[in-house]
């Protein structure tokens, strides 16, 4: 016999999976406008971009969609299946909510952000920046208050983006980690110990690109399912049957970009874990943007940054690099690990000091989005609390405040999710090395499989079946914490900088 | 004061403007497919390309576009605003007439007769074929009666590729082009003139690549909105903004693939003569595949098979492959003009032969539809008419019957435009010959923008304003003539191979 509410379901996945297959086919359209297209090619392509939005839109606030939703709300249904009507009507809630002319007005104030702040940056002046900023840090409220006008804006804001583990949560971990990172970052600082970097000369693009596809190959990346490219700001794309990475090449840093190809790689091998047969459904979708954070920084932080690793890829190195033995797994080992508190940039910081470039965001976004600060404040603010958290100030905006793209697209509620991203990849290496016997052997050989197939049984696989908390919980055994984070802290560079906690 | 009937203008030319923009979106979906997609990407790229289908079909066929069509047919119009509502009545007409379930029979069979197509030809067996070919043909059939029950079915399916000039145009000049180019085959075949190929090494992928690029370079192709790659089946596609060319490298054949790159340059160069400013609407878009088909045709044989371009770009060659010397233009010139009556394979097929197997395709095809010939036997009706045509024979159904995608597809109607192409070329390149002054000596100092100029001014920037006769009309002064490609075939090849007509 069918499941109660069948004809409603199968037209509500049918509808849904259209939803799905317009999202990815902006996504194509998005890889190609950042790796491939020629570059007059952007006025079309925006045409082409924001009418797949607005079908998306259309397809989402159908009252027809509406209508299966309720009559499914209503029936008794398996936990699959209930799990598919509650995401679906995740989405459309947030979508119905919204007017049209509020869409429009954010993606168009984006649009023009974008520019404003590009000049803002060159002119460094972040005077000019702020009568855009006021106005999308408005919109952001309003956008907030017609979701839920009863609810903290930020919180709701912030579930664009996770939706389930809550302000409450972030604000915590936050909290914690501002607390034990602080005077870490200083006895580091204090400490005799530099970790040196053996890259000498500059490594040319063409070489970093064989040690990324190295790197790749060690991972274990279906090529047959993904391509490596590279653009100005790597990302990772795609879907379970094609998820694509880019990377970029710094002549002088060829660690960096080889950390950043491993970082997106773990996007996309989540990506890649989830269901084939899923595709089009919420079960075959990722979980949000923590999820897909904790699979990034895991492979780019506990297996890219850890040792064993190293003492296997060292001899890749090596082959490649004239400069580099095959014996100096242990002096890549502690390159890639250096901290370096005086940095001001985000993107270029090391796995401690990153979090509290974070911590100042999402401290200053919450304060602007509760009108408890001024636009004309952030600036100083920032320069403050950079001073507080890591000891260094800013001399220009491009440094400091400006540094960002965020903003500018309106996307507030962002930031806190690398953070936590970070932390729930401690707890999942944690559950791995433990369940995995000789994980670190294995990774020292070459062989990383055991831990991607445990992602994909442990996370991957799920799509979005569980609710972030439950999902976590299932995969460790505990509720998501940043404990093993802070242990798996002191236990590295504790060891790297002869430092006691 | 406004023109008549505004708001149904406005609100059309918005849902129009969303039609272009998923047909456009599909394409870039098409190209990533072809030229990027890694392998195992196609399930998810099928759902997405059959999600646009599917939603332009429903905006073409949404009630709200056909009242605000019919509002409009009533007005007294400008000119132009006319011909937008013709030609998006046009299209409307064919997906409205089409019931949903033939759409997906048509597209179903498609895929599935592909596979079959590929199997009957690498077994040699035609009967593989011929159920599905048989199913193909009828659901054409059923399609051209859905459109109009009381015409030439063959008709009605011809007009899906070339709207305007009608079949019996067609006809007419598929039979001067027969009985004109069978005795002046049979000529070349009986003289004493071999043009030989200078190539007698082969040219690596690289140097083919570099003369790909220096070609576009000379044809002046527009870096800015296009870009080169490798495809297993050469094509452009694009829009105004972004017209890309795909091309293959055989290393035995580096004349084959540069001629194939400037036939598609011929294409791109089109879309991007399309008017920027009419992006979204059919006057931003061509006007059919007879009238691209005259561009690709025009730049591939009247320049890229002309004494004039040799002579400048035998230069680029010879600085590129040893074996040429920078003299050598006029053997280079020879060398793209040979003929080979003996060759069995269309694509591969040389400027005169080529016409023959689209005229023997042309008269299957429309036997097919008519019901007059069955598909069992078209393999022995396709090897008498290579024989009476060309003087040869396939020995294989791979060289004969098996050898085209088209008909897996369903594309009954295609080839004749392929001819109708070629000989719009010569008629345009007469006109253009006659406006520009020197332009033979501009093309052989490597200057080709005044005929682009040329032409983008006759031709791309009208768009779909005028029917393609009124069109050919205005840019040349006169109607539709096969009469300038005899002419030109008879200077050209009685030139090179010596022959009297």
């Amino acid at each position: 016999m069918d499941e109660p509410g069948s004809a409603a379901y199968e037209d509500l996945c049918e509808q849904y999976g259209q939803v799905v297959a317009l999202q990815d086919a902006g996504e194509v359209l998005g890889w190609d406008q950042q790796v491939m297209m020629p570059p007059a090619g952007t006025p079309a392509r925006t045409k082409q971009r924001s009418t797949l939005s607005t079908l998306e839109h259309d397809l989402l606030t159908d009252p027809q969609l509406e209508d299966w939703l309720e009559t499914l709300e209503r029936e008794n249904l398996s936990e699959e299946r209930a799990a598919e009507v509650r995401e679906i009507r995740r989405v459309q809630t947030r979508q119905a909510a919204v007017p049209r002319d509020l869409v429009e007005a954010r993606s168009e104030t984006s649009s023009e952000a974008l520019d404003v702040w590009q000049e803002a940056r060159s002119e460094e002046d972040f005077s000019i920046f702020e009568p855009v900023l006021e106005r999308q840090v408005e919109l952001a409220r309003e956008y907030a208050a017609q979701i839920d006008p009863d609810r903290d804006p930020y919180a709701v804001l912030f579930e664009e983006y996770e939706p389930y583990l809550g302000l409450e949560t972030a604000e915590q971990i936050l909290t914690r980690l501002r607390e034990a990172l602080v005077p870490r970052i200083e006895a580091i600082r204090e400490s005799d110990v530099t970790l040196p970097d053996p890259f000498t000369e500059p490594v040319d693009a063409a070489t970093q690109e064989a040690l990324a596809r190295d790197a790749l190959d060690v991972l274990g990346y279906d090529w047959d399912r993904g391509r490596l490219d590279t653009a100005p700001h790597p990302f990772s794309t795609g879907t379970q049957f094609d998820a694509r990475v880019t990377t970029r090449f710094d002549e002088a840093e060829p660690l960096s970009s080889l950390l950043s190809t491993i970082h997106e790689f773990g996007h996309a091998r989540y990506t890649l874990g989830l269901p084939d047969d899923a595709y089009g459904s919420p079960l075959g979708q990722d979980r949000g943007l923590t999820v897909h954070e904790s699979q990034s920084r895991l492979w780019e932080n506990h297996v890219g940054r850890s040792r064993s690793f190293w003492q296997h890829f060292a001899e890749r190195v090596a082959d490649r690099v004239q400069a580099i033995d095959p014996d100096e797994g242990e002096t890549l080992y502690r390159a890639v690990n250096r901290v370096e508190p005086d940095s001001l940039i985000r993107v270029e910081a090391d796995e401690l000091t990153y979090h509290l470039h974070i911590v100042l965001r999402f401290e200053i976004e919450r304060d602007l989005i509760a009108g408890e600060l001024d636009v004309a404040d952030v600036p100083a603010v920032w320069n403050e609390k950079m001073e507080h958290y890591l000891g260094v100030r800013p001399e220009q905006p491009s440094e400091g405040a400006l540094q960002d793209i965020h903003w500018s697209h309106g996307n507030f509620g962002y930031f806190p999710t690398y953070s936590l991203g970070s932390v729930l990849a401690a707890q999942l290496h944690g559950a791995a090395t433990a369940d995995i016997p000789d994980m670190g052997a294995s990774i020292a050989s070459g062989e990383s499989e055991p831990l991607a197939e445990w992602l994909e049984t442990a996370i991957h696989r799920h799509g979005r079946h569980y609710r972030t908390g439950a999902l976590i919980e299932q995969a460790t055994g505990r509720a998501f914490t940043v404990d093993p984070f802070i242990e798996y802290v002191d236990g590295k560079f504790g060891d790297l900088y002869g430092i006691e906690v």
